[in-house]
């Protein structure tokens, strides 16, 4: 297992599997969502508070590799890797693992970029420190 | 705009939406699976009568580029091509546009393969007919 | 079937179905918003624009009664009556039923109110106005 | 605050806000469901097991009380209480506290039954035993 920045657990709940039996792709995402968040939130960085600022900080691509599939109650760890990749853009490394056998679950690699309240490529003097600091 | 081999069409439901007030990147992936499966079906495989009968259809990479954000009540299409990649893998490309100007909100492709009762990949022979049919 | 003063048409996804094959319970939940904001914008009250202008409508309580399960594919419609029962409150009786045999899927009784940007009760004038032109 | 039976922590997802920056009201469902499962397995009642031996456990009615609105970020408690109502039926109260201030979020009963392979209402004997131990 790499060395993440940041990393949280999470539990699959029943509501999140599908007629499979499986959690459903586009569930993954949430998880992804919820992680990059929660570490945003760690680095000083309120999501719903940037929102409220007029400032968006939006996905522009994601690729996303499924290796496993996660079932009901399965418990998870979703490990996190920021870097900066342009003056405008940074990425988030983000691998799941199912617990406790650290099995590959999903490997996700995500590319923002903020948006202003104008609609213009921006991101905000905070988040460039944040990147700088975990560069 | 690409000739698609099928489509549909969909309008963005307030639930759908977060605060940003833009669809969840994570519900894009609701619109395509549904817009796949739908396509699925009119190739002759209903989706839920594969699963009753052992025979899961995965998705093992999703691609996915965000270029513009769909909002509450926007109307949009999904537009699908799906090719054969190899004896086990097929591919669905789609595109999702919004309406009525078909200005392009999102560039997709997504890897699928079959997955056996004992878990081992294999595509039923209706699938491969399918993806004969089309290709 | 009851006289409702608007009704809609959805088709589940299968994304919306759980482990055990049928539409989640909170999923009705959606389909009952999605109907009320349709019905909202056609009486002129677009929810996105209320929420940008500090209104916020809530729902106070939700009475379900499940009657039949929905599955992958089906064909429903949701209709609805809007009523008001008091100088703050409203309530919408909603029923989905299954087509094309219309069978009773789902009775539901849902109360709301609005809120002002100071977080106290208040009806806006327009919903006001939306419910004495239906009452 | 009642004495629950059983009770569990959650914290709202970012995904899970609306336009409004509030939980969706369909959220709390599902924040519900996955307590009454954590409950029932709680009580020896793996719900995913009882699908694959041809056993529903279905909603019935559901009677819910919003009181206060969850935001992103906020933790909260779902406490919970099981009663039998019939031979046939069961009943979950269950509450939402806003934590650490311990302030009301919604009051839910939520009514259910057992359906059986043949679609017949049925409560299997391992649940009648766990309604016997806990009313």
């Amino acid at each position: 297992m790499k060395e993440y920045q940041f990393s949280s657990e999470f539990q699959v709940r029943d509501y999140e599997c599908d007629i499979q039996g499986h959690v459903n792709n586009s569930v993954y995402l949430n998880y992804l969502e919820h992680c990059r968040h929660e570490y945003l939130k760690q680095l000083g960085l309120e999501f719903p508070e940037l929102v409220s600022r007029g400032i968006s900080l939006v996905v522009i691509r994601a690729e996303l590799d499924y290796k496993w599939s996660l079932r009901s109650g399965d418990r998870f760890m979703v490990g996190v890797i920021l870097e900066k990749i342009s003056p405008l853009r940074y990425r988030f490394l983000q691998d799941i693992y199912l617990l406790p056998e650290k099995k590959l679950v999903l490997k996700a690699r995500v590319t923002g970029t903020g948006v202003n309240a104008k609609g213009k490529p921006e991101l905000p003097q905070e988040i460039v420190l944040a990147l700088d600091r975990v560069s």
